[in-house]
């Protein structure tokens, strides 16, 4: 691409690190951007440095937080018993939005990826690990992707917690709620039969 | 969506008034910087506020620019005798790459669309008549897109340009190149069809 001035290039470039941001999407923002007033394009800038400068990582769970320690770890309100065990900060947002699940997370930071060189060590998992060696953990949910890496980091996790006393369980895989029986792939609506609850009558609201 | 710090949601917030980014991506994005280090999200932004501050649109054409006057309008060597009207600067980079055009361009920064309120007054029109007043204009080339937008206001342009004694021409729609006939829509075909150019068996190269 030709651009008429080297500024836009810059920006044009920088904004194509983001990811998902190609180089013509990019191209699209940077001409928002500039048909925007200077006090926008401030605005933007100001809020990303903030963010950036003011957000830390929680030393616990590895959640986005903005003390050292995130609202969910410090709360006593939460359910220290229970360990969610998520691929990034996102899913504890995704998870925190369906107002159900009153235990405690921890962020991994990613999947184990051999083929982009991403070991166990680079995750943060010994840091689990340590959570669980320190006693009081009674059950710990995996909620990684279905993805060949999150099912293998998944029986990672679970492998070097086999000495330790407590219940390790996964989040049901099936069929979306609303979804058509028919449109579901046979992966899914083979687990979903393999993974059949009992039929009850009553209201399940507890976790 | 329930964000664990208020900068953390201000950053996704100025993420998502960007074109076609919603709360999610803007999250991804904003969790993307977190992860970068604080040096990679402050070249962003300077990139950013450095093209906001330093881009001006050529006071001739429309088209971003360097200076008071673009590259394109103050080159001898572009023939000025051909505009070629687009919808944005966008195009003007896209009709550049394709190496064939040596006119030159104008930009209306949008189409005429009565249903968000964008009449003819908002565009860069008037400057457009004013250049083909000037004189020494030989042709006028509308490459704005195919929808009913786009063609009502090649349609108004055509109307204000009709005293002037110049030729208008549009550019070829039709079946893209290395594209199949039978995964064409059957406008494009009926207009390929209706469009048809002299079949010839020399090289076209010369606009």
């Amino acid at each position: 691409m030709d651009f008429p001035s080297k500024v836009i290039e810059d920006g044009v470039n920088e904004l194509s690190r983001l990811p998902g941001i190609g180089k013509k999407t990019a191209l699209r923002l940077a001409l928002h951007i500039l048909r925007g007033s200077e006090a926008q394009a401030e605005n933007l800038c100001q809020a990303l440095i903030a963010m950036r400068k003011e957000v830390r990582f929680c030393k616990t769970c590895g959640n986005i937080s903005a003390h050292d320690e995130c609202k969910i770890c410090t709360s006593h309100r939460r359910d220290g018993g229970i360990i969610c065990v998520v691929e990034d900060c996102k899913d504890v947002i995704a998870i925190e939005n369906t107002g159900q699940y009153t235990g405690k997370y921890h962020v991994l930071n990613g999947v184990i990826h051999p083929m982009q060189g991403i070991g166990p060590g680079e995750l943060n998992i010994d840091k689990l690990i340590h959570r669980v060696e320190q006693g009081g953990v009674r059950e710990i949910i995996i909620a990684l992707p279905t993805s060949m890496e999150g099912e293998m980091t998944a029986f990672y996790i679970a492998k070097r917690l086999k000495a330790h006393e407590l219940k390790i369980s996964s989040i049901a895989r099936g069929i979306p709620v609303g979804s058509d029986l028919e449109f579901t792939d046979e992966i899914t609506l083979a687990r979903s039969l393999m993974h059949r609850t009992n039929f009850s009558t009553e209201d399940k609201t507890a976790l």
